[in-house]
């Protein structure tokens, strides 16, 4: 694992995206919850990823949303966008636009509209983003989400592409939810950054190598899985575990993006939090109030503090 | 059937997109075949659809090319381009400059990144696009194709919108392959023009109250398709019906995009139109020379004059 491939590990958070009324991005409550997450030991923000609805954003909001950021005084290394599209010209630009800005890295979707396409279509896609953007400065995180994308990065494409892009392509994040398949991504690119999906695989991953997590809850609970990974090894790490595992198993019952809204909503007295951008919509109040019954019946606190 | 719904009737074509060499869309090449395909009858162009890899285009490509038709000589109110998108901004802005550029109407996707989102989600994009835009001029032809975008359109939504919109949704492509579903959105939606995505269900769905047709292979025989609906009730037609289906039949043996531009290069003698952009990619040489040594074999002149 060389030092490179490591500038991300931890626990990384696709970031909510909060929208004004009229479903413009709030850059102002974006940046409040990023600086929230890293104050809590997220080790990097995976913003305009799939839970971010960043397929929602266009190229240029998201490109203006990092501006703000880093404005706000984000530190743009800690930055993860997410930088694919359908179009190759629109990655290139959201690419650049983040090396440019100074982010850590991009996590990048195949191009996710045309169903069933080669490992050669998806190495040209890649590879003319790569060599547009043309600068030493990319570290690219494959983006593999079967489920959602329909667009799955074979094993033997990520090490097509590793060889062809050595210092550029530094990880993959697997959200494929097929563990098995995470371990022998693992054990066959040791010098990639491979982050799984959950937080509840983390006890594990890490002791086989993963990088760490990039996770959809980790955006209710960054501190208790920052104090799991800081107490990996001991009895401690074994009940943030269980914790942090108890909270997940509650929200995975619902549509994750609303789900996390409504909760990050309750937590902060916020209700500007409960807007999605369509097709997104939110949870019916009978959902709603049955995830955050769940939730306090569990007894686990979670706490947002922005 | 109002005389709005009815702007685009017959043979509507999914235009090709030409490349350079750099991958930029050729804007001349691409007047040309549009050209070439109203001369040869088309009733409309249906530019960005999936045919024309129209989502791997950015919004300002796509608009940028509706400009070159129409300086180029292409009546506007001849353009049906595509203009769904993931995000809603971009949408809207494909869409207004559409409309702003006097096109006969917009053939929409729904958004596809997220799965399974409900009608009422999709209720609220379409909404959203239609409002902000907000230009009585706007003709919407909803686009249902849910092996390739993975979101369908329902029945209940198709309802929903025309009657929240009735000046504004105009039809719908059916791409679903599903004739008996076809037939049952002709029947229920009397005002709506219905446009089967095979020119093979021309002579039966145009005696049911299809609009016509909405066909990738038009690309290489808008002629024939054309002639067959002039002919329509006549034996003449029998042949065409017989011709055109002879021809589709081989192509649908090959990836569509591909091959019908293996055909247009072959057919022009401009080895430019076999390009792609990523991920899609060419046919191999066997291939490409398997498909041209079936089409010689059919005996069907497949000609192409541009």
């Amino acid at each position: 694992m060389t030092a490179d491939a490591r500038a991300f590990s931890g626990v990384l958070v696709p970031v909510l995206t909060p929208f004004a009324g009229d479903l413009e991005p709030d850059a102002a409550r974006f940046a409040r919850i990023c600086r929230w997450l890293l104050d809590e030991g997220a080790g990097g923000l995976a913003i305009f990823g799939t839970t971010s609805e960043g397929n929602s954003l266009t190229a240029a909001e998201r490109n203006r949303l990092i501006d703000h950021l880093v404005e706000a005084g984000i530190p743009a290394r800690r930055l993860m966008p997410g930088t694919g599209a359908c179009a190759i010209p629109d990655a290139v630009a959201m690419t650049r636009h983040a090396v440019e800005a100074g982010a850590g890295g991009v996590l990048m979707l195949p191009p996710f509209y045309y169903k069933n396409q080669s490992d050669d279509g998806f190495f040209a896609y890649f590879s003319e983003i790569i060599e547009r953007v043309g600068d030493p400065r990319l570290k690219l995180y494959l983006y593999h989400f079967p489920q959602m994308s329909a667009a799955p990065i074979s094993p033997a494409l990520i090490a097509r592409l590793a060889k062809a892009y050595p210092g550029t392509i530094a990880g993959l994040k697997d959200s494929s939810g097929d563990w098995e398949g995470t371990k022998r991504l693992i054990a066959a690119f040791p010098d990639l950054a491979i982050f799984p999906s959950s937080e509840v695989r983390l006890m594990e991953g890490l002791g086989l190598g993963a990088a760490g997590c990039i996770s959809a809850t980790a955006n209710i609970q960054p501190g208790p899985i920052s104090r799991l990974i800081a107490s990996h090894g001991s009895a401690e790490a074994e009940d943030w575990h269980r914790r942090i595992t108890t909270v997940r198993g509650i929200v995975e019952a619902y549509p994750t993006i609303p789900a996390l809204k409504a909760i990050v909503a309750r937590k902060t007295g916020d209700q500007a939090w409960l807007r999605t951008r369509p097709p997104l919509t939110g949870l019916d109040d009978t959902r709603r109030d049955q995830l955050l019954a769940a939730l306090d019946a569990s007894g686990e606190p979670v706490e947002i503090g922005f």
